[in-house]
């Protein structure tokens, strides 16, 4: 069932894409304020909807949740009034692909539950694997769905459990989840943050004056003013009011982290803090990490803006060819046009970048990228370039061959659409029709990202599902739809 | 907890309100269709919101759900195509007391719930008397609500029902809620109608082509062109498919009807049937009634538009005095502005009314009206007749003083806020500040709409609570919250 | 060249439309809150938009103009803080034939133009029959034209003026333009009114508190308290300071006047007064004309509302036979409604109308209407009245057939299209499909409006060329793109 | 007069702003499609709103002009429908400072004018210096003007012309004015393109298929896949028809261009070819000069984004200093917030802009902007920049002090809102609170644009007014209003 109110065409189709950011924020005057700048400065993490539930003493709990962008909807006074409260918690996401081309406004988080002690609101970031398990199972004892979304299992959970208060039935929730995620709630008074055992989606905690912020990334905590303090663990549950601080509890058996190694590639913006270090430092070190590995003599290095362009600084760097913008990117593209017209729809990539012709004609110019995916814009760029008047193309790109889908909270074609599921690097290259194509290696990936002997092939350091097709959760509801596991190939 | 979304300024919050207005239809190629005519027939008894549920094969349920008037959410060719099926419900609504000025599109039905084996969408007109309690006893089992609307209640008790099948699983639910209402349900496949035992809200079935229709009135069958077969019957429950058509059940213990008499009175549309007899007729009775019971010497008969029409013309026909349209009513002028600004605000009923002051100046004028609730609107009428020169101001209200509020779907004030309440009828006279004040007898009303020897006071035919303080079921809810019975005073 | 904004499937084309409102008022400290409830108190003579022009000493000029209600466009604080001033005049409009379904906002009065000496802005009602050529004229000598509107040619006759002020150069301009209209305009502090020599359109005088106000009705006097003056006089031109007053001049040679017929029959508002009596009396005297001139027996006298509605109460009271309400009007069905469906689309005046079934069975009905136009809508009417088991219906036309096109500011449809063209009475009768058809007799409508002795068929008293094809202004424009008038058949 | 309907809130006002873009094609099948596109691509010279006008032989002229992003309002099938034609013209502007704060659509361009011989439409980018004196001269003969726009004058001249044609009327009118602009029009038939005499403002030809373009810039002809043929030039009109081609004019007498050099610092985009050169590696070569002129000992040359880039990027190849992304821009800011909360509105640039805290923490920074206008975000990002700790902070200006208004088509503050107007570089440096800040050299950028010996103060090759207060066209209107030039200081 849904309620399809929002129609659009993305441009932009051929990236992983993150599915979910969160934020949320404890003891400070306004709640909402704090959250939508939050959501704002996370919103490369999801730009479909967002939304941001509060509560205060005489109110009690407000939501607002709309389609588009936090800028258009969480901005105005009207919107903010509604919004009254000194703790809260939003949510920004695309949509899962199970809902896409009828998304319907009861998906977008966060989902809120009234329990017989109060009630509860809760936003996440990632996957439950057992969900459509625990969802037929909730539904058999009569526990009624408002969305399809796997993050209502938790609260439906919560209200089944048979804890006096919210934070251990919780506890009792996360105790049949499985999965990669990372999940804020709140309740009237309190702010909760939890890690999945194997911390594959970020969480970090910070301070803001008096009070908590919980987001998904430090550059949400930058744009409030609120000083970085330090990331959730993995398999870590906070509990935070404004009277108590930080209390931590350890709900999960503890296992060996596994962080989504994407997250430094692409995911998380170049100004967040990771592991201690910058984001855009992590980048420009896989670009100087791929000159080492796979140079080229060449004029330019340019990147795929905009997210190839740390790497490509890197490559520069490390190659001493100059860097320079080859391409450039209309800033005022937007996402999407809404009901574009065919002959427009057919313009593609055409709308969003142009290349600089004058700069590019004659010259032998190294493309560096984040990623390929489906290689449906590789494609483009380089009949651009070559249009453009370019000596030679060459593809360098920050990441492995992307060979398996992501089932942990990031929206990745199926297997079949994956260019390097079933191509080698030298039939990609024909493919794309450029004169040389090379991929960081896995190792060369985890070097870059700071472990100096790279990829510990008996127990890896990060998740790297994509990459290697080693899913340290076992996706347990893809493999009831028919998904096979390397193993089974 | 609220999505605020719409917000308006009532003009004429001085009359009862029907609360909803609820049509299904089920064997039909376009439901949506059918269902969004039906439902604008129905506007008269819900202008705030309006939703519709289909079912198809191919897409599954989809539903729209829109604050505003069913021709400016359901009829764009857009609306329509996110709406296929050949079985739907839809439903029109006031928003209740309880959130009013935070009204919420999850209130606006029809809601829906996925059960174990398979779905079920439903929409009410009327109220649960015991909402309250049962709303607490399922939040305690860890039922999850959407709403604040007591409907929701029957989906939480299907969805814990042990039954095997929807139709089922609604007796089961049914036996638990008591109170004044009629239901319509849907299935995948079926179509469902419900009355309340004693049968208060309207509810009536209608054969369309090869289909079926169910409807708060019949004005809605004749929209769709529709053939009236018959009123479902206090207490029954039908269950239609296309294939097998109507199979009644009798789920409740079998009590003696009561009708809301105030159907008659107002909420109906002129043009519905009821009891066999226009809606128009029963009230041009009740005006004969009145002009026998409450005669007086006049120059002009003038309804206040547009609910006083009817009796009006039965009050000039039995009377011999002209009847004449002495107060003009704007009909640009929709219910609401939308934030009217400080000066419009206050010009109240000058917005709707004008008086004929041609016509009225120096007239003798009986005003017939359907009802005095706060007095309010009846006062500025008042002044603005005598503003415009008339000699003498004669009100007739064609039902007796409205003393006491419904408790069964039905928008009324307060008990202290209802002019009837506190004063006698000559209190009510001198508070108008008219010549004379008059309204017609309780048996005289019962007279009007067919019972011959009017009222038994031993076993009224009729719910006429607002009247009389008799409440045939006991508002379980109310009384909790301190609302005292007639006989507790 | 237009700038589309706005679509609509009119749902009533089968009537004549009034195409102009005009209102405006000086010496009052919020113009144009008075202004916009004069507009909406006009809304009947143009409902597709409306426009407001302010002045105020110290924001200069200040316009809005809308397409839609002025309920929905002019009364918020947003809206009503562009334009503050204590001088002000709006107009609501129809859509010209000339630009139907292409309907541009630059076509929306009130009209403003910078002239030497400060400004002006200008409404009208009517048309001006030699707009055409003096629009060639004033393009040829360099005027640009913002508008394909008609009054435009006046701002721009101003504009050429050599006289030293604007109500000198308003009568320079006024000498040269042919027609039957009423303008209202205005300076920053003067508010101006002129009713063309043979007074076709209505224009009025009011006062309002230490203010004046001119509107096309009096029922927008009513609305802002305002006291009825006089009507301003054909061939009349009022400057009205709030320091002076009200200054009368005569700028055009004296003629006889000829005031539209047709606003007693349908155009003005019931509860306006014309000629010192309301309109309402007026048609109920048609009512009463007719059933003197057109007797028949039968069970009820129907309206076909709302329009119908005086004219039925008089036959009724004429006749003796029983006024009801056989045909109910959805007063939710507002005019249009945008895109709808084709299924909808075809449902035409049945989204509007339903018969009241129970009340017409076996009856003979007699059905009044103010005018028949194609006849479209009456043969609807009278199938949905047979479909419901009336015994007989007989059509009474409270106005001579409308066998010509009228060009004096009212929407008619192409002479070809208007039934009585080329049809006599019964043969109509038969087109229609009824028992009987009678019109009241153009003689009997001069009696009915107070012509005690009819019709001076060497000097009449009205204009009545829509019913006799004598056109008291030559229709220059119309006769050089073709149109022959009765003399040339 | 204004219409109002928009406002914003922009959070940049401390650039210098090209007020406008201007696109027009003919000999196209779909005129408006391209004509979009082409204004996507221009839409950094103009954001606020954007108007389309083509023309069909069957339907005229039409046009739409909207508030707000070409991507939002001309790309839907609803909107390209209303827009059929062959030829077509466009534009995109922000605000002059005029009208700022009530901003009215009817200032939006294309403006349209009928004539004797047919109609035109005109767009314009620039000013013209005389246009307040020949609006006065127009009044007083009698034209009336629909916008406060100087464009507007040119229609009007036209219309006035005795000229049988419009090239030649358009010749007349462009001989009464002075300035600096480039204009494009459009007939039924033809596209026009015109640069002023000194060719102030760029303009140039494209071919596209069998049609032909003009733009502001070539990165519109790119988008559409068009030829880039050669630039318009200065002092020439071009009468271009897709059966005749293009025909050269020379309406003004001749001078020695000079073109605008702060086009090449900032308003052009970088893809865009000036002068036979990529303005992005003109800015580069800006940027080198720079290092040559002002180095400094640093550890990271970071730009300002967006603008500072390609400087930054020059800055660094040259001194050797690596080049980082220090500042993160937020790419959903938008350029605005509709009505944000006060809190929101405080945030002013860290709603756009985040420091990479964990880079630039203990770091030397050199950050490379393009100008300097108030100084306001310079010192913003200073303290964000120290904040995160960097060590040092030299601020290194890609452009001269801005110490002048532009009065050719560009929003400048007034002469005391401009730092450099007041203060000297080491003042300047003082107020921003760096460790130093350097402009480039008037002749240092001469230099980099290509003049080997910098600038010929006797001839200057370029206007640079903004900088050197040497205005080629005498500004008359503003001297008129009190402006100074420098030698009456």
């Amino acid at each position: 069932m849904s309620d399809l109110t929002w129609r659009s065409t993305p441009f932009d189709d051929d990236k992983l894409r993150e599915e979910c950011g969160i934020f949320g924020v404890v003891g400070v005057a306004e709640a909402a304020n704090f959250t939508a700048l939050g959501l704002h400065a996370l919103q490369h993490r999801g730009q479909e909807a967002g939304g941001i539930v509060v509560h205060d003493a005489e109110h009690g709990f407000n939501s607002v949740r709309r389609f588009g962008y936090v800028r258009d909807n969480f901005t105005s006074q009207d919107v903010m009034d509604m919004l009254p409260g000194t703790v809260g918690i939003g949510h920004v996401r695309y949509s899962t692909a199970g809902s896409k081309g009828a998304t319907a406004i009861r998906d977008v988080q966060p989902f809120f539950g009234e329990f017989a002690m109060g009630g509860a609101a809760i936003a996440h970031n990632g996957n439950i694997t057992n969900a459509d398990a625990l969802r037929r199972e909730l539904i058999e004892r009569g526990s009624i769905f408002q969305s399809s979304s796997d993050s209502e299992c938790i609260i439906h959970l919560m209200a089944r459990s048979l804890q006096r208060n919210i934070p251990e039935r919780m506890k009792d929730a996360l105790r049949r989840v499985e999965g990669a995620f990372s999940v804020i709630a709140m309740t009237r008074t309190k702010l909760i943050g939890v890690r999945d055992p194997l911390g594959v989606r970020p969480l970090v905690l910070g301070r803001v004056g008096e009070g908590w912020a919980l987001s998904s990334e430090t550059c949400a905590l930058d744009i409030i003013g609120a000083e970085f303090v330090r990331e959730i663990e993995p398999g870590e549950m906070v509990v935070i009011t404004s009277e108590s601080g930080v209390t931590s509890y350890r709900p999960f058996e503890q296992k060996r982290p596994r962080f989504c190694i994407f997250e430094h590639v692409y995911f998380s913006r170049p100004d967040s803090i990771l592991g201690g270090r910058s984001v855009y430092s992590t980048r420009e070190a896989i670009g100087r990490e791929l000159a080492k590995e796979a140079p080229v003599e060449a004029d330019l290095v340019c990147p795929v803006p905009d997210s190839g362009t740390p790497a490509a600084i890197g490559f520069s760097l490390e190659s001493g060819i100059p860097y320079a913008m080859g391409i450039i990117r209309n800033q005022y593209m937007g996402r999407t046009f809404i009901e574009p017209t065919e002959s427009i729809r057919n313009m593609g990539v055409r709308l969003k970048l142009n290349v600089n012709r004058a700069l590019i004609r004659g010259k032998r110019v190294i493309l560096v990228d984040d990623s390929v995916v489906r290689g449906t814009t590789s494609r483009k760029i380089k009949e651009m370039i070559l249009d453009a008047g370019a000596k030679e193309v060459h593809f360098r790109i920050a990441s492995p061959p992307t060979a398996w889908p992501c089932f942990y909270g990031v929206d990745t074609p199926q297997r079949e659409k994956l260019l390097a599921a079933s191509m080698s690097e030298e039939e990609m290259r024909r493919h794309l029709g450029v004169d040389s194509l090379r991929f960081i290696s896995l190792d060369g990936l985890y070097r870059a990202v700071g472990e100096a002997k790279g990829r510990d092939p008996n127990a890896p350091q990060y998740c790297d599902a994509c990459f290697s097709g080693e899913y340290p959760v076992e996706p347990a509801d893809q493999l009831e739809k028919g998904f096979r596991l390397k193993a089974a190939e």
